[in-house]
């Protein structure tokens, strides 16, 4: 079979300067993406022996080093077993004007996961709907994404497994993985196909003849350069705004909100005791049996988040928590899909982090601001409930804090803030200007809280004009999901 | 014992009241901290069942969270053992005007492997020394350093872990690890102490009586509040340059060397393939060896970097190797010491990485332009040669090429970039700022090709008027070091 594919001479040195020209395209194009600041993806799956290694050389050997990068998240190391699924690819999308290729991806990942039933099929499913969100929303941000399958035959693939078997310095590289893929070829191939029509409608597939390389390798070029021609005469791309259906919980409007609860000193330390003894027990449980936590927050200024917090965190084994900060975005973090930087600050299973601040910085700063377009935002709460849908299929405990206050209380803090001399760096202009601009925000909030807050990631408002109030109320919240969760582990 | 040390009701209660002011003034401080930005590292070293975490806990109940963070290198991933010894301290160092938590570190470590004999007396000395100059850089950049050992004698440990093995809930917390270590109380007691010793001169052990809970919060917060005081007192500690003898090679003045070596265009084709086959092939035993490779990049503006490193690159499987290219360090590069942004950038082992552009910025670019001060750059020649002493100790070959050109050439190069659409980007309003200062550079250069072309990580100056000849001397010095490796772990 793979000897009468190979091309005559002829054919083949036309082949070559095919190759060539579109070489020089692309190292022509390289300059243009970089000013585009277009990010481009290059995912390239197929079978072991393939040849996909020397795919990924003969598209690079043009290219700037400074302009792509190449990850194989087949070696990628153990312990990111313990982040959800595309953690360690969306860890590694590019930065925007630069090219990453991904010599395998999630498609292995998931196909070889199910085939060795180390998940199962309805585990199965849910990485796929993943995966469709992943690219759709990376599409969506201005990616350039494209996606290769490099096919050969199970005849080719064990010829060339033998090659490299027989010499001492190949063989091994031929691995029991790849000998075991080779047994269940047809499972495989049922296996891929299926992923690549359940995957390819928002962004096709593309499949190569792996038999021979160097037709791969036109076609691989070929497919990189058109498509990178038409994403800069397009413009960056910006998806439009849609909205699946989640589960929703019925949210009241902020102003409806009564804010008179309050508790006495008292009753607050006794409580505060006891609370915290219960979430400190609940740590040791939940690090034990491996379930991730994630407390996001949110809330006016001067709410009393960074107290709040604190009293989450006191009785937390440090070993086992994180508190994440999150302030305006650095250069190489607004270089990339917005969402990236909070990937990249997932807690490991059975750790705990708290996001003092977080994703929804898209639909109220970054929406009031004008940081990003109107379709951005109005995009982002679907794009949100995706991301949050993935970490609770992963297994995380997802709860998130609106602390509340209303405006006499803020102003009464800003003012406490601005007499205390300990206390006055944490009182900014931008706060006065955000306080200003109070409608504006409740308007966006409330338009947050109606479509997140869905039934795996619940928003809970927190009446926080009485701070103790707010700290034991949240603390029962915390302990309640644990508790729950920790019995649902057990089922 | 720990009965007789239990304080009194009334001491008891002092010693609450102390803690509390104590930690008044760390919150007083916090802020002092962030407008200083003085970046503060913790060290928690101690027995197993010390109460560590909980000292932790202490010291952090009252600290905004955006202000410290905590990391616990007992979790490592397996993973991090692919990289040197320090390699995880290094990359979690903090930024400025924040303090980080280590539980446990180095010491535990090493340690831990000499008592298990997974290392040799000789690797432990030299992370001894490692130990010593990275703590040493980072007093010199500026660090506040403070070390505390939490003490406890052998009963109390016994007790303890008794207790917690009684409890369901905190059995698993006592691991085989630990009960080793109770076993092995002597000689832990004895290494611990051998350890504190030998890195107790630039930064000093505090030791602290883990036998009572409170009193050893109290003093651990003292001691930290006191140092922060004084460094703030003290400003922003600069260290002074002083030089340790290594082993140098005998490097030309760049005047010196002879530039006319060029190479015809059949000489070069025929070599080019052969070389690069040879480097293929040795990718190969690199890979399985698990040898880390580090070429370094360094050379005049349009020298001939890039064509140089593709050059290298294109046998390479891209599974294994990656370019690096290095520009301007980013906010929160620039946040930390000078060379963080190198550490977090090291290829695991068996990999290869390019550097395209190094830490040699320090010595060139942050000299002449005043990014540093001049302590700064002159201490910067040892501090780089320890790193990369550190490096090759773990087992990586460092190789660093000088990619020379005359100034002719470089005019004629600017020119040609100027002239050739496609090549415009690459020539910057800076190169022509640079060349202007091309005898400053050159002294600098020379200066640092004398004082840092260690044996274990030599500078190689290499003659690129003929960009042929260049690329062909340059993969000859890459395989001959990859081969004596690869023949020298055989041995």
């Amino acid at each position: 079979m793979s000897k009468e594919k190979k091309p005559r001479k002829s054919e083949d040195s036309a082949l070559k300067e095919e190759i060539k020209a579109l070489r020089e395209r692309l190292l022509a194009q390289q300059q243009q993406i970089r000013e585009a600041k277009l990010p481009i993806i290059v995912l390239i799956e197929g079978w072991s022996a393939a040849g996909k290694g020397s795919l990924i050389n003969e598209l690079i050997s043009e290219i700037d080093p400074r302009f792509y990068n190449v990850i194989s998240p087949v070696i990628t190391p153990e312990a990111e077993c313990r982040y959800p699924f595309l953690y360690p690819y969306a860890k590694a999308i590019p930065e925007n004007g630069k090219i990453m290729f991904y010599d395998s991806g999630w498609m292995e990942e998931a196909v070889r996961k199910l085939l060795r039933r180390e998940i199962t099929k309805d585990e199965y499913k849910k990485r796929v709907r993943a995966v469709n969100e992943f690219e759709r929303q990376l599409r969506d941000g201005g990616y350039l994404v494209l996606k290769l399958f490099v096919d050969i035959e199970k005849k080719e693939q064990r010829k060339r497994m033998q090659a490299l078997r027989e010499n001492f310095e190949t063989e091994w590289r031929v691995t029991q993985d790849d000998l075991w893929q080779h047994r269940e070829y047809d499972a495989f191939r049922d296996a891929y196909e299926s992923f690549m029509d359940k995957t390819g409608k928002t962004i096709p597939w593309h499949k190569l003849d792996g038999s021979n390389k160097r037709l791969a390798a036109r076609d691989a070029l070929q497919l990189l350069v058109t498509q990178v021609d038409e994403a800069l005469a397009a413009g960056r791309f910006i998806g439009k705004p849609f909205s699946e259906k989640f589960p929703l919980k019925k949210m009241p409007k902020l102003a409806e909100v009564d804010l008179s609860p309050c508790m006495t000193d008292e009753d607050y330390k006794k409580e505060l005791k006891k609370l915290q003894k219960r979430l400190g027990e609940l740590h040791n449980v939940i690090y034990r049996k491996k379930i991730p936590v994630i407390l996001c927050y949110e809330g006016w200024d001067a709410a009393g988040k960074g107290g709040n917090i604190r009293r989450i965190a006191r009785p937390l084994d440090p070993r086992g928590f994180d508190v994440i900060p999150i302030a305006s975005p650095e250069p190489h973090e607004i270089n990339r899909q917005y969402l990236w930087r909070f990937w990249t600050r997932l807690p490991r299973s059975g750790h705990f982090c708290i996001f003092d601040r977080t994703w929804y910085g898209r639909v109220m700063v970054e929406r009031l601001e004008g940081f990003c377009s109107e379709d951005d935002w109005k995009r982002a709460y679907n794009e949100i409930n995706e991301f949050e849908r993935q970490l609770t299929d992963w297994g995380a405990v997802v709860l998130k804090f609106w602390i509340h206050i209303d405006q006499d209380t803020q102003l009464a803090r800003f003012n406490d803030r601005q007499n205390t001399p300990e206390k006055q760096w944490k009182l900014t202009e931008e706060d006065w200007r955000n306080r200003e601009k109070w409608p504006q925000y409740e308007e966006a909030i409330d338009e947050m809280l109606q479509k997140t807050s869905t039934e795996n990631a619940p928003w809970f408002i927190i009446e926080s004009n009485d701070k103790k109030f707010a700290r034991i109320r949240t603390l029962r919240i915390v302990i309640d999901a644990l508790e729950k969760a920790c019995k649902e582990q057990l089922a």
